[in-house]
């Protein structure tokens, strides 16, 4: 059974969440990154970078959270969460996965800590780092607005669950995600699914239900 | 024919590369990012955020450097450009594809133009960046080390080609990618092929042929 690292609200969330709607069995292990378990010998030995989520795949660890979620999403055609490589679709799921991995995640890892990348102009990385998140919701509800109801269109699947991941984290900002109109329809209707819910259930989180 | 829109050296490089190792015919637009042609309404109505490369595929334009890698792979099978999605090899391959775009290239952005990220303490963020950057290679060098003689084993693929293009991009570093043992190796036999002096002939490109 593959098991997955995780802390409560993490990136491992949306691979927990991909992972319910698979439907399929699989053992959680909580690392508790208060206590900076992610830094012990035996994690980073699992995960080099000591960060969640990480992966027992076949009894083998893998990492990075939009790779485990393409990776879910063609392991199990049947739980239909990605257009099929020949389908019209693949191009801009893809475009999308990595966009939301190149650009926006990496925007949010500044938004958290901005100290760490700028000790004396903190406020000044911040706010790129806002002006990059935000410029990509502008982008992508233009995109979901003209598919909808999902981002693909009919069909729910890891882009969805990518970018709720992702919106989630924007709700303290100053223009959180849900605030444009598809986006905010959007999130509605990933928060509606059983899995959502069951996922907050598991890993205890209360914030942005 | 599907058209890719580069300009020499740019991420855009690695699309290039893959596009010439599937053999395939293609239509070239240089964008000239020294004029701002990437900010003109034409090139923003292909791609919103103003960055090369863009691939018009079936005449629609799909953008992100990795993304138009992995597509690539996948359309073209004969090519063998990646693990099939029932090799063993599947589940590493997308986690390097996405370590590399969810936080070397990022990386990279903050080491070009770390005065973007922290107006007043730019060597701050460029010597995080700089950290990021060489954790990473020395990550992927443990890992080429063990597979070899490509980051895989024993077949080429857009892995590799990224690897390159990254790789290429810190040869002006204090410490380049290359100098780790593994990488250098790898860097040399895919600078071999074919492909690579192509790219550098139509590019035009000089440096670390």
């Amino acid at each position: 059974m593959d098991t997955l690292y995780y802390s409560p609200g993490a990136a491992s969330m949306a691979v927990h969440l991909a992972l319910l709607e698979t439907g399929t069995s699989h053992a959680l292990k909580r690392v508790d990154l208060g206590a900076g378990e992610q830094d012990t010998p035996a994690y980073r030995a699992l995960n080099p970078n000591g960060v969640v989520p990480t992966m027992l795949i076949d009894g083998k660890p893998v990492y990075e959270c939009a790779a485990l979620l393409l990776l879910l999403a063609e392991r199990h055609p049947d739980a239909r969460l990605a257009p099929a490589p020949d389908a019209p679709a693949r191009a801009l799921y893809l475009q999308w996965m990595l966009h939301f991995a190149n650009v926006v995640q990496p925007a949010f890892r500044i938004w958290f800590s901005p100290e760490k990348y700028a000790a004396e102009g903190a406020a000044h990385a911040k706010d790129l780092a806002r002006r990059q998140i935000e410029t990509a919701w502008q982008h992508f509800d233009a995109f979901v607005a003209m598919r909808g109801p999902y981002a693909l269109g009919a069909d729910f699947g890891v882009l969805d669950i990518y970018a709720t991941l992702l919106m989630r984290w924007s709700r303290n900002m100053p223009r959180p995600a849900t605030t444009w109109p598809a986006l905010g329809a959007l999130a509605s209707r990933v928060k509606a699914r059983p899995a959502w819910k069951k996922l907050y259930e598991i890993e205890g989180l209360t914030e942005w239900p």
